[in-house]
């Protein structure tokens, strides 16, 4: 049931960007602060950044900040958007038989709308709630 | 989001048995039907077996069968048993700094219990009340 990196790493960034509200944060702080691989988040700040999460500005002094408000970033969507897929089984991996009569599907997109749902309770904003407590956690290592 | 091989094998095990519950069933003939590898539905049958889904009976003439009534056996169950991991990040596979204070895993639990409670709609008796579609399309092997 896991979600893969991609989208982990996408919400860790959000979520910086959204507590660094007024900074030009750079993907090697990020990439610091969460030790993790630099040349990862780089795809993913760009495909972040493409669908309206954020901005970049290129160069010396540049750095990437939220493109709208944290409040606005659903936790839903971000997964919609960072999964390379949203399937549960994978049906058609070696064709089954009964793919076209089968209630298993039914059961199973049931219960990812209610995933989705679920996690559509929650924006970025919520997930900083606690701003006093995760900073220092992040500033292990500034620009 | 995607669930295991392992998982998706089980439930079509399960579904199998149920739809052919006086005879007694063959590894080879469900991996057939299937077309999926019969040392891996070996496996997957052993695991069942031995949490009490199904009995199997060695030797010539022998073969498995349902341990109790498909209206007892619940997806959510199945799922829950048979997936290796029931975590939807890997917090730790790099320790995060911030898994401690994260409200991320707080979304992602209610969001994993959200999906469990969806497929604990579901029996395996539910599953195949087409059974009059399913058979034919399970039927192209025989033992």
């Amino acid at each position: 049931m896991l979600l893969t990196r991609h989208t982990d790493y996408s919400v860790r960034v959000l979520m910086y960007l959204a507590l660094h509200d007024s900074d030009k944060v750079t993907i090697a702080e990020v990439a610091r602060n969460f030790t993790v691989s630099r040349n990862h988040l780089m795809k993913i700040v760009h495909r972040l950044g493409r669908l309206g999460y954020l901005n970049t500005q290129r160069g010396k002094g540049g750095g990437m900040s939220l493109a709208k408000p944290p409040e606005s970033i659903n936790l839903s969507d971000v997964v919609q958007d960072m999964e390379p897929t949203l399937a549960i089984m994978e049906c058609n991996a070696v064709p089954c038989p009964i793919a076209g009569s089968c209630a298993v599907k039914i059961a199973l997109l049931e219960a990812r709308d209610c995933f989705l749902q679920a996690l559509g309770h929650y924006t970025i904003a919520d997930l900083i709630k606690n701003k006093k407590q995760l900073l220092p956690l992040l500033e292990r290592f500034l620009a």
